[in-house]
């Protein structure tokens, strides 16, 4: 059965390997802040991983939104947290938005099957 | 054989179902919202079509695209009035709107061969 | 006193008579698409009108916004009209489109005050 | 002396009136969202204007980001959190973002020298 | 074994057959346009495709990022400088283009591939 | 008399002065990752000072455009080459970058007047 949780993971394991071997500088500090970035800080962790999943909803980046999902889920934010973060994306960012809650609604189902 | 308009209603309707049993306010007026506004008022109902159609397709947003294909079919819109429609969308949003063009004329067909 | 619509359009003529000067073909013939495409043909004028206003307002582009609203006025649209195309762009937009919505009434206003 | 909050919020009061005058059900409701969607809800109202900020920084709009900053600091946040949500705005959005980051670091000051 | 160079490049070729058959005038120009901006002129063809390249990257469409990573080899690029120039369109445009980045990789490896 | 260019210089060195002062870490660093991604590399300093210029244009950043201008006009790149690169911005971000084309033209006219 397939379980879009390990591949969506394998895929991105996969080729950020692939990336960061080939050893552009840019790209390589680029990866390394995204891990510094959502570290706690004046902020703390939970806040921080609402922030990357907004800027990614209203960005509309499926991958992004996936991962912070994930890293959400693990950090210990609850459903309705993680959802009322969402609706504020589709007001701010707009009907547009919708198709991505859609996917983020079956992922985060996948998320909890996955536990 | 698969149907892309079906399989795309489907999961649409499935997903949608989800996220409104979920209860969240914002989400939920606002697909009341998006329901209300294509409504006749002091535009006719085929413009609105129009106008949905041309701002999803220079965001770039395949579903909204295809959600407002088979609306702008079902209120009686005739292909050359949407390609009419989507010539101007590609032209304000530029050539990266040409992918959405091409599937968008793939949905098109779909549609036709479903009637 | 300041006429916003007149300096608008002197400065948007002594830049395009600039840049057409400048002879780079590709930016001429996408000048020329642009005045072509609003040309009545399977649409008419001024549903296309909309649909370049629509479409400059969910990309949040005021001066085409204003472009717009101008060659709406002149096409006959009737205030209201234009409003119900912009609370389409805005739903579909999401609430970042408002600072737009603001100055396109507020050339609206300066629109009608001009005649 | 020039008060760039003042003038802000002056001429956003005044198009805001005139917007919701002109008595557009959509644009109303719309209006009427954005207000109900930065309520405690399961989130604080801290984490809400935060998540606010980022989508608007990320979507790149100067009056929305002034709007945020503002209802941050009223709900008494830091400079340091506000800072560091922009930085992941920054981050996730790219240095396209950081022109905004200059404005938004000198209204802050304004914000900061109108108490 | 799937080819994932000659599938993209069969179904672009359809559907731009039948885009163009459909005889939409501004459509054909654009498409005529998209085929003489990338000739030699001032700039050679070399830098014209990473310009194109970057373009698609910022903008986030992965089938023109493809098409130009395939442009982009057959006038000799190296990976190198593919690579350098994505690296800036992932400072630019922000952690949101590390997904197409992973795909842009892997359909390059492709076109390698297929040599 | 005003001068377009020593009016943006010293505007962006006083904020980017101090943003830095602000001491957020991951802010300095992409700061300082925008002055590594365009030194000489696998591509010369005008080829990527031109990939800036592109990008800034169909993201369509005002500020980010006449930064990319100024450093264009310092490597040596010549009127008609960043008219090209632009020509290509056009039409990959179609007809909404033109208003950004027409204050591109207008700040390469002021760089050349402070020759």
């Amino acid at each position: 059965m397939s379980n879009p949780v390990k591949e969506f993971n394998e895929y991105r394991a996969k080729m950020n390997d692939k990336i960061l071997a080939d050893n552009n500088k840019i790209i390589k500090r680029i990866f390394n802040l995204d891990t510094n970035a959502f570290q706690e800080g004046a902020l703390d962790i939970k806040t921080k991983e609402l922030l990357g999943l907004v800027a990614s909803a209203v960005l509309r980046c499926d991958d992004c939104i996936k991962y912070h999902l994930e890293s959400s889920k693990k950090v210990g934010l609850k459903k309705e947290e993680v959802m009322e973060a969402l609706s504020i994306a589709t007001l701010v960012g707009g009907t547009i938005v919708i198709p991505h809650l859609r996917s983020a609604f079956e992922f985060w189902e996948a998320l909890e099957a996955n536990n």
